[in-house]
């Protein structure tokens, strides 16, 4: 076993199945796109375990509470570190995380956007560890997201080539 | 003639001139920047063919309607491509598409960014194939945009250096 | 004296001290991180010589006016220079500035976030010169940013290994 999952199971963290796709949506991308020693992650919803998307939904600060926020931004790393799983079969080959763009459905004068994504952050430095799991972060308000979900992430990570 | 001049010429695609910028705007800084083997391009505006920027304006879910958002995203392609063309001589340079950050100027309530971001991938896929052209994507909703354009899109290439 | 301290003293630039995180705010992630030759900016807001975050605070073209929009991008380049300069003990390391994404926390209708994060390019090419400086850059507008800050700045610069 990786020393990912190995970790991953520690701390009972399962990994969604990929993203059913809304009705009515096509999206011409994949979830993760490597390119040499650069693998780059698309933005990421946080789903169920089967792979819809995850409620409550909306803006943090009306329709969601920032603890709830906290928990989708969790989702959101599960989201992601599936898809890079699918793509590297092995998250042990992810030799760092570089940058991470967080996003928030934020409400007017919502300003606590940092305590949602921390719910990214703790996941990746608990599965990877301080060194590999260190990554630059900016956790911002948009005005809108995709089928109203709470929490957007973007991503990009690195690899042994 | 380049393969991507001639799949260009072959969607009927033209390349609109340098964006003319909005009185009262300095903008200190490229379209486009080059470091060994990236090429980063700043966020473009959808452009008509004599590089002023387009109409509609305003927010998609408001004044612009998805339709008018995807073709606005569509034009965001070509005003990418033409200041890479300007700063590559020569778009078979590019290796590879590697990220590309679709925002769309959103009124409250939509959530239907990828449905116009779709612009932006549909011409990048036709005209570098599915190969070269994919894309690492998030299509998200902002709460204002330069000169009140719909759409703005930041992006990064690969070349052989 | 480094080149890069010379021309900050040149300008009567002062470089604050770390940010005094607001109370009730965990920031689990580095201010800049540094994989290989790639310096990862985290997201940072506009501060006050020690430290403490600045104001004005709240959207501009509401509580923020452009010029004071123009005064804050500024003070986020010095927050970004001060932690460079703590992450590579030296400024003069870098040998381009890649990519700046600004974010500027807009009232509905607000449309000139360009003239607000030049205060921030006007620093960068003032410090660093046309070459090393030249940078790519959007400048959009957001429903909303920590601690209710009018401006934040993530970027991404190049350092010889």
């Amino acid at each position: 076993m990786s020393r990912t999952t190995a970790k991953l199971n520690q701390h009972g963290l399962v990994l969604p199945a990929p993203l059913k796709v809304p009705d009515g949506f096509t999206l011409p991308f994949p979830w993760v796109s490597t390119r040499g020693d650069r693998v780059f992650v698309s933005g990421h919803a946080p789903q169920d375990e089967d792979g819809s998307v995850s409620h409550p939904r909306g803006q943090v600060g009306a329709e969601v509470s920032v603890e709830e926020g906290y928990e989708l931004a969790r989702k959101t790393a599960l989201s992601i570190l599936a898809s890079l799983e699918r793509e590297l079969s092995d998250l042990d080959r992810i030799t760092g995380w570089a940058r991470v763009f967080g996003m928030v459905n934020s409400a007017p004068g919502f300003d606590k956007q940092p305590l949602v994504i921390n719910g990214f952050s703790d996941v990746i430095l608990d599965v990877f560890g301080a060194d590999v799991g260190r990554h630059a972060r900016s956790a911002v308000g948009m005005a809108g997201l995709p089928f109203k979900i709470a929490v957007e992430i973007e991503a990009e990570v690195l690899i042994a080539e």
